[in-house]
C-alpha cells in the first residue's frame, strides 16, 4: 500500500483543491453583492488581493503535487526508466550511422543549406534524422555550405558517423525514391512531397507505452532523442561551454528567458515587453521558495536584442541576470550568419536548456530547441516552460489534434461545443484557460476549455530495429 | 514503477491545477478592466459564468484524484488495512467488555440519564467507553432511567457484554478513584474533574501512524470504532430499519441531509434555509455526473420540523426525496423523548450513515453520530460532508490544535499572522478559504488561510491490549 506521508500528502492535495474554490467562489460572490457600493479602484484593489492569495495557493498545490510524485520510489524509477529508454534510441541510432559496409548501406542526404536561422536548420537536420530513422536510412549530412560555419558541422558537432560519411552509392533519386534505391535526398520539409507519416509529432509505436508513461510530452521527448544524437559536442565545443558557464557562474536555480526581437517581431511574431517574462520568472521562484530558500533570483537571459539585457537590469535589481551583451549584438541579422554568431548562439541555447525553467514564445525556434534539448537532460522536464505565444510544435509537422475527455456547452461568444471523444485540430493555447481548435465533427472553429481535452497522440509504426536489444 | 495511466492522470491533474488558475486569473483580470465600463448586472453575469466554469473545472479536478487515489491497487489496500485495523479494535472492545471473572474485573459505571437529546445520549455513552478502553475498565451501562426507551438500552442494541453486566464490586468510587478500585462511576463530561489527557481529539499511540495513513480524519475514525461496538443492533432493529430501507427504495447513489431546526435554531445554531443545504447536494451530482450517468438524484430528508420535507419536494421537483414527515412529527420536544420517537430518529441516523455523502450542520449531534458511523462504513469516508456551519468536533472535547505548514502575512481586517510551526487553536471553518483560530504563539485571534494549517493530532498513550493478537 501506499506509504503514510503519501496518503497524507494526497488528501491534502484534495483539500487544497477544495479550499481554493471555496476561496475564489466567496470572493466572487463577495465582488457582485460589493460591485454596486464600491469605486472601481476599490475593486480593483479588491481583485488583486484575489489573485495574490489564489496565485500563493496554486503555487502550494503544484508543489504538493510535485512532491507527491516523487514518493513512494517513483522518482527514481522514472530516473531509471528515462535513462533506460534513451539508452535504447541513443543505441538504435549510433547502430543506424554505423552501418557495417558503408558502399552497400541505404543513405539518406541531407542538406544543411536550408535558408533559415540556426534553430531552424537544426531542426532540418532533426527531421531529416528522424526520416532516416523511420526509413532505416544513414543520415549522411551535407554541410558544406552550412551558413553558421563555413568549416561544416564537424567543426562543432562530433560527426554522425564514425564509419560512413561518403554519400556516394550505385543508384540516386530525390524523395520518395523506392526501398532499393540506395541513396535519397531529401528536400526540406515544406517541399516534401509525398508526406510521410512519420513526421513529428508522431511517435513510434513500439516505444509508445514506455514514453508516455515516462514523460508528459512524449512528442518532444522523441524529438529531444535525435537532437541529443545530433548536437554531441566537439571537446573543443564542450570547453568553450563549459567556461562560458564558469566565467558567468552559472548555477541552478536559474531561470532561462529568451526575448526574440528584430527581425521576428511585427512578421512572425508580436512583441512582448521584458515585464511579461518577469511576471513568470517571479512565479517559479516564489514557487521555489516555498520549497527551498532561494539565495539568488538568477536569470539567464538571450536575446537578439542587445537592449534588453541592461533594460531588465535596471528595472529588476532584485534579480541577478547572466547573460552577455556582445552575443545579442552579434545575433542582428547584418551578422548572424557567421562563426563567431553561432558561438553565440551555441551558448544561449546551452544555457537555457540547462536552466531550471524555461520563459519563452514558442513561436522562435530557439526557443523550441532549448525546451527539446532540455527533454534531454531530465526524466520529464515537460511543464518546466512557459511560453507567452504559441503552444509547442515542429515546422513542417502533420495536423495536432486533441481529443475532448469532456463535453462543453458553448455559452460566450467565440466558445465551441464539444462532445466526449471530439476529435479537436488544436491551433493554439491563449493561457486563460481556453484553447483554440476546429472540432473536426461540427467544423466549427473556436474555443474550448484547455482542461477538457488531452492531446490526441499518433502513434505510427517505426520500424522495429530488433538488431539492437531492449536492455544495454 | 507507476503505471502508465497513473502518471497520465497525475499529470493532469497538474495541467488541471495551472489551467483553473489560468482561468480564474485572466477572468479576474477582465474584470478589473471591465468593472469601469460595464453595468452591475453585466458584472454579476459575468461573475456568474466565472463561478460556473471554475466549479465544473473544480468539479473534474476532485475526480481525477479521486480516480488516482483509487489506482496502483490502493483502493484495494485501503479497504483491506481498514477491515484489519477496525478488527484489532473491535476484538480489543470485546476482550474489554468481556473479562474471565466479572465478580473481579475494574468496572466503569456509566448512566445513560444525560438530560439531553439521542445523539448527545450516544455521545456521553462513547465518552464512556473510551474512559473505559483508556482505563482498562469493563464498561457497565446503566440504562434505567433512559428517555429513549423505558426498556433500556438492551430493547434496542445489544448488550455491551455477554458476560458481565453486573456493576457491584467490592469497592466503589467517583471519578477518579485509584486504579486499584473495582468499581469507579463516571459523571458527565461537563463535570469531570480531573480531565483526564485521554478524550477525544486523542488518538492511541500505538495504532496512530496505522490510523493516520489509513485515513483523513483519525481522530473520528477513533470514536466511529467506539460507535461501531456500542451501537450494535438487535436482531428486531435491524430488520426494522432493513424494512424501513427497503419500504422507501433507499438506494445509492443518495445524499443525505439533515435539516436541524426548532429547539435549536437562535439558539445553538442559525436557520439555514433549504435552498443552501441544495446547493451541496447539486455539487455532488454534479460531480458524480462526470463520472457516471446518474439516473435519480435521490435525497434521504431528516429533520424535525415537519415543514421540510413538503417544502423541498415542491421546490426541487427533479430531484428524489426519501423521508418520512412523521418522523419529525414525532421529533417535536413535545413528543421526542418517547419509543416511538427513538424508533425515527433511529431511521434518520441510519439511513444519513449509510448515505454516499452528508450535508448539514455539525453544531447538531444528530449529524456528527451520523458522520462517525459513516467512517466505520467506509475505509475512509472523512471528505464525504459538507457541515453548513461548524467544523466537526465531540462535546467536552480537548483543545482542538493545527500547526502552521505555511507562513502567512494578515493583509486584511480581521486576518492574523502565522509563522511555519505555530501552533493555532482552531474555532472554525468559515468555508470562504479561511478558518477561525488563535496563534498560540502571538495570543492572536482572527482568520488564517486554512490550507495553510493542518491538524495538530494529539496522540496519547493508550493502553496496549497485548492481550489481543495484533492479527485475527
Ligand atoms: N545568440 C542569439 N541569437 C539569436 C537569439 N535569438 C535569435 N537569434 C538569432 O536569430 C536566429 C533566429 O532564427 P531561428 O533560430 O530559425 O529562430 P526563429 O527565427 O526565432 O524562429 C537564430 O538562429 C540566431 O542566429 C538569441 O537569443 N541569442
Ligand atoms: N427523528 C429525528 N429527530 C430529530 C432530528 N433532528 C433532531 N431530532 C430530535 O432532536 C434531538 C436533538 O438532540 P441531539 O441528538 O442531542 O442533537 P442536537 O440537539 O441537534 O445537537 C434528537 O436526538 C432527536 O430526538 C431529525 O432529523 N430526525
Amino acid at each position: 500500500g501506499p506509504s503514510k506521508e503519501y496518503e497524507v500528502r494526497r488528501r491534502a492535495i484534495y483539500r487544497g483543491i477544495q479550499e481554493i474554490w471555496y476561496f475564489v467562489q466567496q470572493e466572487l460572490v463577495k465582488l457582485k453583492t460589493k460591485g454596486h457600493d464600491q469605486s472601481a479602484p476599490e475593486i480593483a484593489n479588491l481583485i488583486q488581493e484575489i489573485m495574490n492569495s489564489g496565485k500563493e495557493h496554486e503555487i502550494i498545490l503544484l508543489n504538493d503535487l510535485q512532491e507527491l510524485s516523487n514518493m513512494e520510489g517513483h522518482d527514481a524509477w522514472r530516473s531509471t526508466e528515462s535513462h533506460a529508454l534513451s539508452d535504447l534510441v541513443q543505441r538504435r541510432l549510433h547502430f543506424l550511422q554505423n552501418p557495417v559496409d558503408c558502399s552497400k548501406a541505404r543513405k539518406l542526404i541531407c542538406n544543411l543549406n536550408k535558408s533559415c536561422g540556426y534553430g531552424c536548420q537544426i531542426h532540418h537536420a532533426a527531421y531529416c534524422f528522424i526520416t532516416a530513422y523511420a526509413t532505416k536510412r544513414t543520415l549522411i549530412l551535407n554541410s558544406k555550405k552550412w551558413r553558421y560555419h563555413r568549416g561544416g558541422w564537424e567543426k562543432v558537432f562530433l560527426p554522425l558517423s564514425d564509419t560512413c560519411t561518403d554519400p556516394s552509392g550505385l543508384d540516386r533519386s530525390n524523395w520518395p525514391g523506392t526501398n532499393e534505391t540506395q541513396v535519397i535526398e531529401l528536400p526540406i520539409v515544406d517541399m516534401l512531397s509525398p508526406r510521410p507519416p512519420f513526421l513529428p509529432l508522431a511517435i513510434p509505436r513500439d516505444l509508445s507505452e514506455r514514453m508516455i508513461r515516462l514523460h508528459g510530452d512524449p512528442q518532444v521527448w522523441w524529438i529531444g532523442q535525435f537532437m541529443k544524437y545530433l548536437l554531441r559536442y566537439q571537446p573543443e565545443t564542450q570547453k568553450m561551454l563549459d567556461q562560458a558557464k564558469e566565467k558567468m557562474k552559472f548555477e541552478s536555480p536559474v531561470v532561462g528567458v529568451h526575448v526574440r526581437r528584430t527581425d521576428k517581431v511585427g512578421t512572425e511574431a508580436a512583441f512582448h515587453s521584458i515585464d511579461e517574462y518577469m511576471l513568470y520568472v517571479a512565479d517559479f521562484f516564489d514557487k521555489l521558495e516555498m520549497r527551498e530558500k532561494v539565495k539568488v533570483r538568477r536569470v539567464y537571459l538571450a536575446s537578439d536584442d542587445p537592449s534588453v539585457l541592461p533594460e531588465a537590469k535596471k528595472k529588476y535589481p532584485e534579480y541577478e541576470f547572466l547573460g552577455d551583451v556582445s552575443i545579442a549584438k552579434g545575433a542582428a541579422v547584418a551578422t548572424r550568419y557567421t562563426d563567431s554568431s553561432l558561438r553565440g548562439i551555441l551558448v544561449d541555447i546551452h544555457m537555457l536548456a540547462h536552466s531550471d525553467h524555461l520563459v519563452c514564445t514558442f513561436s522562435s525556434q530557439v526557443c523550441r530547441l532549448a525546451y527539446e534539448i532540455m527533454q534531454t537532460l531530465h526524466p520529464d522536464a515537460s511543464s518546466k516552460f512557459k511560453s507567452l505565444d504559441d503552444i509547442y510544435y515542429y515546422g513542417g509537422q502533420g495536423p495536432h489534434q486533441q481529443v475532448a475527455m469532456y463535453s462543453h456547452k458553448a455559452h460566450r461568444s467565440g466558445e465551441i461545443s464539444i462532445e466526449v471523444g471530439d476529435v479537436l485540430g488544436i491551433a493554439g493555447n491563449h493561457w486563460d484557460g481556453y484553447s483554440k481548435g476546429t472540432n473536426e465533427r461540427t467544423k466549427q472553429s473556436g474555443l474550448y476549455p484547455s482542461f477538457k481535452a488531452v492531446d490526441k497522440y499518433n502513434i505510427i509504426d517505426f520500424p522495429l530495429y530488433s538488431e539492437v536489444a531492449v536492455a544495454a
